[in-house]
């Protein structure tokens, strides 16, 4: 089918870990066709219109059927359900006939994919999960890691490294509960016939659906048309882009925190806390990765919007955008959750560099927090706003510290004392409640971890 | 402000609600914004920071600002809350000193959508909710109305028209769950100063925010930057652009029904089921803005997903991004939403179209039941869909009833007599289990409109 | 490298023609790559810093280069390139440690890009150019062809087969102009080092870009950082996808006209006129497929867009994304073009259905020829508009033909006689320029088709 | 219509030009609209079917015409144009009849809209060519300011300020190029009736559509539905949403390059060149608000292309949307070129901070230089290479000087001496053919800028 040395799609081979590209390799696809084939025979058996035994012979005569059986006889039929059928029909002697009998070709379809989300979800759910333990350790190990917190680029006040993580714990935690919110729409099962109205089981139709999806371990959708509804699907490319998206975060932080110029984070290396000197130039390629696949995240979701709009009982047109959006989606965010817990468990820290930048402004960052005690002193807040922007900017011109320039000020100095002033300019006593919150994104996570 | 017959919005005058407008006027936008402000000093009030008193004080002194005041001052500070902040502390006496005190502009900006959100979504979901129930109503009214069902376009299998609605139903209730669930991730308040860590209000920044939401009647975040997470604004824009692309289906139904060929559904009219002579030209025009403004939706998820990748603690690039995104789409999907209840309200339906339909294939689309009934008497199943391809053919072909064509058929007479025939013939006896299948969409409305 | 059975991606064996395979196969790619190292070899030559000889002996010595030898490499050096130049170095005896020299791994990653898109546009041009030929045949058989032409999915007034694929004709010409406008802008070659100043070749970096591109008969960019600009992959990326949405238009056209209430085109069965009985029901599944695939092209364009926004002088988050991009653009699209033509080729019209169509109100649609008439008869035209309005509804309520209706009013026949009201009655009688209309169609795309 | 103190669109007041905003505003669509019925007067003047002088009464009649008259009568008719030539039609006593005759509505909104676009698009090419016009300033005034190149945000090679600028005026260029390129598809009227046949006008529809165009200055399109080809209006949405994402590219790289700990480029401040002492800090809003803008901007683009896909010779869904796209693109356009045309004209550029992080890595960045200058003298490049990684390894481990860590090194002295060596490590004689290439660059945006 392929040549083995030309593929045309990097999921095949470049990105992607196995287990998630065996979830959505043909052979597997072909092996849910089945189990749903088997299970609908269940529920044929059940509602008495097989015989007893059928989905017994049916676990054996589609032992050894190949993918290529199916797509080879396609071509001829146009149709892979029908040709699959029509082969286990051939195959499975008395039993034959009461393949698939009364179901559509999306009973099986979309109970496969329903499965094939159930796997896949598993992965994404099981790696983040690991991601956010790691980053928990991270967390933990770097609650008193100071550095400066930045906005628009530029030195805001400080901050914890430890803090900064958690916020995106607390972020990722978010996602893990939108994976179980949307794992809750998309696992179920379709087994409804043509239209949806399983007229060709009479009225046993609920049974051959209870039986089916029992066996299954799913929930049946409601009710469908010829198909289980697509806002599911388009839910799950959103949540998806999402999590991608976090991660991108994730992934230009340490992008920007490796620069040479800022040396506070770097890829690979070994996760080892960095001396000061100059971090060896190294690309943060596993974070660039990352943030290219999240492009292709974040684009592929229009189309899942757009494949919400089928024509009546359905139109095909859903078909084969999703024979491509769902295992490229999967593929791509599993690469980058890869990536990312390799990044994080692999991640240098250089607390020295991220000091030096926090001092970078000679104490002016600290400026609000002068500001808090001119005002607990009765200043009004505007009046220091007012005085600290000269003060501070009279920092910046002159290359002098905040703390000279203070305490040569008759303003400040009239209702601060030096050692009060001391007392004021010391980064990690301008932390608030950030050990606190540090706390609440720890337990957030873990509650929610724990929910689904 | 703006020059009274010269809008280059649409929003501002074509489309959307007046309540909905209201929510995102800039007077409302203010009015959240002193509201913040007003909880802020609450919370300072409560910790000890300001003096009691200051919250009543700032309620009143807050009471004549227009949004011009703030406006035209930012035209000089370069920034909306600064500008607030300085009116307020001009205005308000001796409390003035306390306004926003150790507070950052994004935790008014972000609370302030949280409120936005909160008053927007009760909208949308109590016209989902009504929208829902006209739903419920027609489809009760029609559960018996026979018509085709409709895949790829052709004529499949027969339904009911209140079967088809059920399935819209049974989409829109998952939308009205979306709704609830990304309400819980947004609705959510951000009082925690310039980075996030509270450091302004040193060990009381938890008292300032407890009590600040409290009053505002607000969840916090448990940990932030300088911002509420974007991945909740991405999920919203994906939640309203999904319940559109749901609306834009139903649209897509209703336009392609009242062609004139088919004739089974007319938008506008009256409510009220039409005889069966042409119905009048009538364009859906009020499906086809539907349609146009879900593209509106689906296309402004991508830049929301984008904005989940801010720097370090924010940078501010997702704002003037955020500025259009939020109203423009409550807004689009609010006229989706009244447009597409009046278009339900008074439709148009032709039961007689209908059967017209139905009988345009002349039987041939019950060759499903009659091959059920061929297998139940013995026949295999390929064998029999085999045999009813030919037949069914040959109907068509010679522009035959299929009743004629398999009651000249020895094979069909073999197993079945002309009083059998006539039974499987019968469209009403092919619905499988219809009626139980919307009985499980109704309960599943009522379950999931109750919940939230 | 791949498991032959089981595939992720369709594109490596289900969607996209053998053709297009071969070029994003990662054989050519690897080809491709070899021959821009060749290029620079000769520029090398060129400039005097390789000697004579040594692009020939490239030529020879890389001759059996599989990709898996790069590929196997490159997990241990993390690098393509670099590992090609290292195999290449190690191969080429004296010449080896010419290889790339100067050269930077995107000189040969975008300047392969531009060979790569040489090839796959040439044969999107030429399947375009046969699908525009074809149509042209149809369009001509078709001139007089008489159907109604639509609007909001109702009938508005006659036209011709011919004149709505002469609309197409135009559309595709018009992508074809923008095939050929974006190729300008994206073939071109990247010759200039590792920050595109060329700084490697010193004062000889001119010569070294002017006689590789001479080889490979590429132009070079004017000026770039270390890639090639990315504004050229994204104007491809949405000139596919506009092309790509065109042909979809042109087959949700045929989708429609498909249906069994419709019965004017068909979807394959061999071109030919049909009969006016039943068309089999046919699904028209090869234009779903194409339908399904235009979601791809669409999605993919905004991610496509962000990759423009790369970081001084370059970042690597293109790379990833790209791989995905451009192969699964080019065979997406290439699929929607074999099918169209496919379509095209095999269209079955249906020109009784289409009259039984034009006539089913009864000549009401041609009440604008008789206000156009009233109106030169001296009539004002919005008194026009409203008599008609009444008649037009009259005849549809009341199920008589136009005529009948027409006749005995004495406002019409105050001013025509019933052989003037007969002669304004024909469908024929009111194409207009129709013809002319079509022949500047023709024109166009012959122009266009002959200018690049 | 609008309360002034609350419009919810900040493209009202916030964001654009009074200039484009003007072109935007409704007075101006309905100036269009009565413009355009004036043209299509004049054609049917010329064609007989209207008497002389009625295009100069139209001219008259229609001058008091204010959008509201036309809104409020569309509320009761639900057509803004139909409500236009109403009005005109009674105004205009004796030529009131031939307002509009043979025209359908969209003959007067394509038309409009290809005024619109022409006035748009020379507004936004005006402002890109001014911004290229200042860019080209900066680049020859800093064609000589050193600075390092940087890829993956790491130091890569020196360039010089004006070699990157030169980069942003060819991308720019080449956006300059699409401009004219998708004018020449969209700037064009659709004057042919119903369905695109101008039947309406019999035999003298071409005549019409002639004079009418004529008129207004404009080609028309070859032939049409009863709608311009949407087409050109997502290319349109395309090639604004590319130079978007180019404008973000620089607003992306000023916003990088003013962070503290690089300190290069400041925006604000006036234009001149900074002292190498600490800029202060200046977050940069314009710059965020554009990068804002830029996602606004790319992800309108995917509804423009599902705009594409509409049925037969036309549905109506394209107009809610296109209310929406088309003012809020070019708005967000308009602000986007003036912002950055503020901030270039405005930016501060520090050269002694680009040297002193030029020269963070002691010299390290120039080992290609050496390489390349050891090739020369005999040895292989990998051999090297792989000598000049094991000594800029040990330069920065060390923290030494590049020159020390040479100099020390026995195979370096053995092909190198001391001056030599000092020759190949200064920066400013690594530039290779940076002027050559700025050269180039800047004789392309000339060419371009000066041939539409």
């Amino acid at each position: 089918m392929l040549d083995l040395e030309s593929p045309v799609c990097v999921f095949e081979w470049r990105y992607g870990s196995e287990e998630m590209r065996r979830i959505f390799s043909l052979k597997s696809v072909v092996r849910r066709y089945i189990e749903v084939e088997k299970a609908i025979m269940r529920g044929l058996e059940k509602a008495g219109i097989a015989p007893r035994g059928c989905s017994e012979m049916l676990e054996k005569c589609a032992e050894d059927i190949a993918p290529r059986d199916i797509y080879e006889m396609e071509k001829v039929t146009g149709h892979d359900i029908a040709s699959l059928t029509y082969i286990l029909g051939e195959k499975c002697g008395e039993c034959g006939r009461y393949v698939h009998l009364g179901a559509t070709s999306y009973d099986v379809v979309d109970t496969a994919w329903a499965l094939a989300f159930r796997e896949a979800l598993r992965v994404v759910k099981k790696k983040l999960r690991r991601l956010i333990e790691i980053l928990t350790e991270l967390t933990k190990e770097h609650a008193d890691t100071l550095m400066v917190g930045r906005t628009h680029g530029q030195h805001a006040l400080p901050i914890t490294l430890g803090f900064k993580l958690a916020n995106y714990i607390y972020e990722f935690s978010r996602s893990y509960e939108r994976l179980c919110g949307v794992e809750k729409r998309v696992v179920k099962g379709k087994i409804s016939g043509a239209v949806g109205t399983m007229a060709a089981w009479r009225d046993k139709g609920l049974i051959v659906e209870e039986e089916a999806l029992r066996y299954l371990g799913l929930e049946p959708h409601t009710i469908t048309t010829q198909i289980a509804p697509r806002d599911g699907f388009a839910e799950l490319a959103a949540v998806l882009a999402i999590l991608g998206s976090q991660l991108d975060r994730l992934a230009v932080e340490i992008r920007e925190l490796s620069r040479p110029e800022i040396g506070e984070l770097v890829e690979g290396g070994g996760k080892r806390v960095g001396s000061s000197t100059m971090p060896h130039k190294r690309n943060p390629v596993r974070c660039e990765r990352l943030s290219g696949l999240a492009k292709l995240l974040r684009s592929m979701v229009s189309g899942a919007f757009e494949n919400i709009v089928l024509w009546h009982e359905r139109d095909l047109s859903n078909s084969s955008f999703e024979r491509v959006l769902i295992p490229h989606m999967f593929l791509a965010l599993d690469q980058m959750l890869e990536d990312m817990t390799w990044v994080v468990s692999n991640l240098q820290v250089f607390p020295q560099n991220m000091f030096r930048n926090l001092e970078l402004s000679r104490g002016v960052i600290l400026s609000e927090a002068v500001m808090v005690k001119l005002v607990e002193k009765g200043m009004a807040r505007h009046q220091a706003h007012k005085l600290l922007m000269e003060l501070s900017r009279r920092a910046l011109d002159e290359g002098k510290s905040f703390f000279e320039v203070l305490r040569s000020s008759p303003e400040i100095t009239r209702l601060l004392s030096e050692d009060e002033l001391k007392g004021v300019l010391r980064y990690e006593k301008y932390l608030g409640s950030t050990k606190a919150l540090i706390n609440r994104a720890l337990e957030y996570a873990a509650a929610t971890l724990s929910r689904c």
